[in-house]
């Protein structure tokens, strides 16, 4: 938590954009937070039956983001997915320390930024605790603590042949989103406008991340597209799975493209920050129950099975519950890779 | 903590140079890491009598280091100056996390990285618990984690009118060292030799800082040069302070400059990463103590003052004693701004 300063210089923007809105939020939190910003470190202290998850996440403009990208929508953006892994294991936010490369000091970009960041650090009571500012190509790196009770965490190791596996809201729209932007497919306007907040504005489902603490077996957050990120749950937890392609939840614009489309982008497509988990059959009432509390579709789309060989597999149904050839099922084998 | 991959790509990357020097690591320590790299959120688990220590701080290619820096002393470095910050709390290293934009997937490079990363993580029983990778310009982002019993964190509000300064090790060389790469200060490749160490691997005070627990008033590391650093516990504690140039610490290799160049990079000279902490005047026999222990000179350099107004002073003497005039002091005012 270096800042490298002179008066009038990167510290007083400091002062100015982040540590006044981050004791105006403390003041409305009371989480352990002993030190915020401002010394070497901040000071966390938290009861002895609870652990403190941990998890941090980059984005680099040009490669998580356009150049042009809104300041404010990108720092909600970049809280959310970090408040999105916290979710995943069923932690509640405590607070996110922010290390900033700036091209420049450009002050009513530094104040959208803020802005969008404290409003999104509100609504989930997770004040900003420290951090570091420099000068260099946009990147924005943040590390979100959350608190669990001690065993209560959901780890992605944890899934048993038999349990069903669910995804939270709809899948696909912010790659459908990406298609349209890059012009490889026509959207209406009216479309685009139905869908783009979900690649802009991700909701992370810290809620159901909590809920999901007393009912799943295993959750990560679909980052990289669900049927790659499932496969970390499958690898972790060393089992297969079977997946109903036609079950997977699209949005009544994705159900518009020809059903190819719909079926890669909602297995495939990344940036959705919904959540999928597994679950014995005897949680299934209590899943619909968490569904209907928090008004948040969570939809069964396949099952466990025992593991076959050294391979995490995912085997493919159609409509009719037949397995998908394999030239079939190539083009859903490839998920992002982030230097292909 | 997101990994978008493919089976022979980043995950295997991860994998490979991060998951396994951090998995050999944490079976040496048991700091209370329940869950490290590799799934969502890594977890921590802590006794209610701490508190836990939280520093983040970026660093930069073309800013905080060459391009063709020493991928080994880089990572070295990335740690240590989070490892400084801790030290200059009192706080014990129990984890870190590491986000990194890498241009390429160059595996010589982070074979070299992840090795002096772990060698340094190992050296300070500092496990890497989770992070991030994502292709993008050189960026590496470390949030680092200690362990301070409650109440004893040295914060930088505690220095009090009357309080002795003190600075650790030698400062200056870190700086002498840039101006020789630089060419605008010539050395002997001997003298070059002897201090560079000081520049690409700087040693935290991790031991000091735990030992000034119940001896500093106040502490911060010196990252930014000793005077502009100062500051900051003046500003926080509210209160002014008088540096004697001539007793600032000095290597043989610094005092063979000319005298202005000297106390100029001791004052101001960045990338020092001692630790510079107050304390009253009673507790001088106990820092000597300290000082013979850990075979580190301790160097009492200057007093705290009462606040003359809203500024933070510092009053500058030179070796008779004497106030410097304002033109004397002008060039020590100038702090290192990353934006400047």
């Amino acid at each position: 938590m270096s800042s490298r300063s002179t008066p009038l210089g990167e510290f007083d923007l400091i002062e100015r954009f982040f540590k006044t809105g981050a004791d105006a939020l403390r003041t409305n939190v009371d989480q352990g937070i002993t030190l915020g910003i401002g010394d070497d470190c901040a000071l966390l202290k938290r009861p002895t039956n609870e652990e403190i998850a941990i998890t941090s996440d980059m984005l680099v403009e040009g490669r998580h983001f356009f150049a042009d990208a809104d300041p404010a929508l990108l720092a909600r953006k970049a809280l959310a997915v970090n408040l999105s892994d916290l979710a995943a294991m069923g932690a509640k936010p405590l607070g996110f320390t922010l290390a900033i490369a700036l091209p420049a000091l450009d002050e009513a970009w530094l104040e959208a930024f803020s802005k969008g960041l404290f409003a999104i650090a509100k609504e989930h009571s997770c004040p900003l605790i420290g951090g570091d500012t420099t000068a260099g190509p946009l990147t924005i790196s943040i590390t979100a603590f959350g608190s669990i009770p001690v065993g209560k965490a959901i780890r992605r190791s944890g899934a048993k042949v038999g349990d069903d596996i669910w995804v939270s809201g709809m899948v696909g729209d912010a790659r459908l989103t990406l298609a349209a932007l890059r012009h490889e497919i026509n959207l209406s306007s009216e479309d685009l406008q139905q869908i783009e907040h979900r690649m802009h504005q991700p909701t992370p489902r810290v809620e159901l991340g909590v809920y999901l603490r007393d009912a799943a077996s295993a959750a990560l957050d679909v980052s990289d597209g669900l049927l790659g990120d499932l496969r970390h749950i499958l690898k972790q937890s060393k089992v297969d799975a079977q997946i109903q392609l036609d079950q997977l939840p699209k949005s009544s614009v994705l159900k518009k493209q020809e059903s190819s489309i719909q079926n890669l982008f909602a297995a495939c497509g990344g940036d959705d920050y919904e959540l999928c988990f597994t679950a014995p059959s005897s949680q299934q009432e209590k899943i619909q129950g968490i569904s209907k509390s928090l008004n948040l579709p969570l939809t069964l789309i396949g099952k466990i099975l025992p593991k076959k060989d050294g391979q995490a597999r995912v085997y493919l149904l159609d409509a009719s519950g037949a397995l998908l050839s394999d030239s079939q099922a190539a083009p859903f084998l490839n998920s992002f890779d982030h230097f292909a």
